[in-house]
């Protein structure tokens, strides 16, 4: 059977009608990365002898009656900035190239208690500073859905490993669109949560006020699972079948970029705006506060939060790769003061977008304005105007992390050239379950499940 | 009658026994200031016609069976920090010396609220920015207690004020000790509440994530009132008669520079932990993280957040005093990185310092490691240390505001020339009432009121 293609769902259903074992799992998945990986470059470090052995005491425990639920045997990945015991982790710099733990990461012991097994840690974007995800000292991950084109990042082997179906679900960091943007361009889903609802203890950081640790599945219901994994309790909350959204007040911001879409990430988004609605939403047209001053405030204070976690390194220069080393040079220009006025701003546009929790339950937006670009591609087409790959690529995504809100990524469509495109579903603190609820709606309405599979026979 | 010297409590129960108006509390407390003022320079605006028609109307309301509560009709005085609307708002400095407000600060709208009548804005160190209250623009506050000395700051006028007998309550703010020094130095009792309980709306702003406004009385109880009127309810809470200590855990810090105090504070601290031992309190020594540490995090953050507040006047360098100046200066020398750093280390220590409020439910602390220096004194003998005056008065202080939890500054003795002092309790984050509570029990225990009642006489 093709397991890794299965949902955490349906793997969990599987493993205890005793039709797939833990370790038959985790040896399709080390199958597939052998195979996969030399294309996509997914992932950075490999642990088959690990994996084998945590799936043989996983199957050991469920045969003795121990079931720590649904991701119990289930093979994962960690991003290789999510520090992991024993097992390398490179953050995908040079700086960190022989970095090995003594601790696992916080959320590494919470996926550990639910039975995960991991079979490796992923590739990103150097020191997940960056969207690209390609990378100068560890090669660039290759979109499955088409290996000339980027995963997007700094996720980006999470997401890779993700479309191909080399694992059920993989850790993603997120500063400034990191766990979203891949999520978006490989047809994955990904869960940015409320800032520091997931513990971020034992993740190299980037942003201190910016970042955010979530799961990368392949579906919402997958994404609940992981998510209640990481807090604690893998069974907290999984959206029922068919979730009544009837009533629910989704707001569309008119002022949210929709002006400056690909014309097809417009439409896709369009049409789940559309599904939602046929299901019984109420979609409510909303004009959210400046979202421009939003995204510069964003890129002041990772500009400086970042230079204030690598300031130790920064006089090894050829240790960077160069797109890095301009931000930090960049960095290291802002006085004290730039900061927290980056702050105070900050604080009155928490303010002000707290209000639109009264008038709508979630928002609704596209992801990325386009789909996944080629790699090496420094400028985009974005409904006829050209674009820094970049800011047009983190430009719906930067700000949310300044306001530190719930965002839910999800594929809403395709290109006409077949690639995935992404919508997000934005909420009030700690909505998550909200969040995952409509999102669980509108996946189970798109119906796309079988064609975002096709990305795993691509790749392999 | 000497109506100003009795407290808000026993004012409140006198007007309401028509033994006294409230225009005759405001007669009263305008004919001390115009007596007073010319010595102790407490306040920079007096507003007598407002004052006069404010407590007409509330003798009005009371007679007509509209009662606000023990704040009804009693006269009370503004921080020249907090904005009032059509009465002008200097900070004590020459940049705002002609600034007339549109708006009333959020606290002045509750303390209106609660029946207060305003006679008129206190001095203050210039831009709450240190602690002499040595303004070179409006004059020196000078200490009731002693002319020739100190009251402290920033809030040295709203300490005089309360001391003098000018008026029953003050505002107050506090970024690294503001509220807390000149209660200390004057003898009278000031809450620094817990970060953003109190609104700051309306405070020309100095620390954005270190400014803190409270309210500053003679006694615990009138705190208490002030207190939950400055949060909408000025019969929120009042300790009672009698309150019960018996049981309460208060932490006695062996390490928060008891080896580096005057030894007539020393003791009178002693005097307190001794009173609340014999109330029944449990007395635990415990060990507080590294306070020099948590210091310094508080100095840089003061630094940077200062130059952020007042960089648009900048460039006016002769309008600035030289020691406001020289911190200006420091601050524009400081990156973005080494902020975030200070940040960083706060986080920690916020988490270190919470796991005490599991073992007790409030820390005892002096509250200045000596008794109100004099004018111009810029070194001070701490337990024979010579050391400077501002790193000394504010060492027992900045760290709270680090930490952003309550902090009750009450007396607790006198020095053998008759001079108050002071110690604070701390508690954790939302625990005013309980240190409101304490501080009632050691304040009635130690049965200092007649004597506190002092330096009225002396600067009338």
């Amino acid at each position: 059977m093709n397991g890794s293609l299965m949902t955490i769902v349906e793997a969990a259903a599987a493993i205890r009608a005793h039709k797939v074992s833990s370790r038959e799992l985790v040896d399709e998945s080390l199958k597939k990365i052998a195979s996969a990986n030399p294309k996509i470059n997914a992932f950075i470090t490999i642990t088959p002898e690990l994996a084998r052995g945590r799936a043989a005491e996983m199957d050991a425990e469920l045969a003795r009656g121990f079931d720590r639920g649904p991701l119990h045997g289930i093979p994962i990945a960690h991003k290789d900035l999510v520090m992991t015991r024993g097992v390398r982790t490179t953050a995908g710099s040079k700086i960190f190239a022989d970095f090995v733990p003594e601790a696992d990461a916080d959320v590494v012991v919470k996926l550990d208690d639910a039975g995960t097994v991991m079979v490796g840690k992923t590739n990103l974007h150097e020191l997940a500073y960056g969207i690209t995800s390609n990378n100068p000292h560890f090669g660039a991950v290759r979109n499955p859905w088409d290996l000339e084109r980027i995963t997007g990042g700094s996720s980006g082997g999470s997401g890779a490993a993700l479309a191909a179906g080399l694992v059920f679900m993989a850790t993603g960091t997120d500063t400034g669109g990191s766990i979203r943007i891949p999520s978006s361009f490989c047809g994955t889903v990904g869960l940015k949560p409320t800032y520091e609802r997931v513990s971020r203890g034992g993740v190299i950081p980037l942003g201190l006020t910016l970042d955010h640790i979530g799961p990368m599945t392949r579906t919402v219901r997958d994404a609940a699972i992981a998510f209640h994994a990481m807090l604690g309790d893998p069974n907290g909350y999984v959206p029922p079948a068919n979730p009544d959204i009837r009533g629910l007040r989704i707001g569309l911001p008119v002022n949210f970029y929709f002006d400056a879409l690909d014309a097809e990430v417009a439409a896709a988004v369009r049409q789940a705006v559309q599904t939602a609605a046929a299901l019984g939403a109420r979609i409510i047209e909303v004009r959210v506060p400046n979202i421009d001053a939003l995204n510069t405030v964003g890129r002041v204070l990772l500009l400086v939060e970042a230079v204030a976690n690598l300031r130790p390194y920064l006089d090894r220069r050829a240790d960077f790769g160069a797109d890095v080393l301009a931000l930090l040079d960049q960095g290291r220009l802002l006085s004290g003061a730039d900061y927290v006025d980056a702050q105070r701003l900050r604080r009155i546009m928490i303010a002000e977008f707290s209000k639109f929790w009264t008038e709508v339950d979630c928002i609704l937006t596209p992801a990325t304005p386009t789909a996944a670009p080629k790699l090496g591609q420094t400028t985009i087409d974005v409904g006829g105007v050209t674009e820094d790959v970049r800011l047009a690529t983190t430009r719906l995504m930067r700000g949310i992390n300044v306001l530190g809100i719930p965002s839910l990524a999800m594929p809403c469509g395709f290109s006409a050239s077949g690639l995935p495109l992404g919508m997000q579903l934005l909420g009030a603190p700690r909505a998550e379950d909200l969040l995952l609820r409509a999102g669980a709606a509108i996946e189970d309405a798109l119906g796309l499940g079988d064609r975002l599979r096709g990305a795993a026979q691509l790749a392999n």
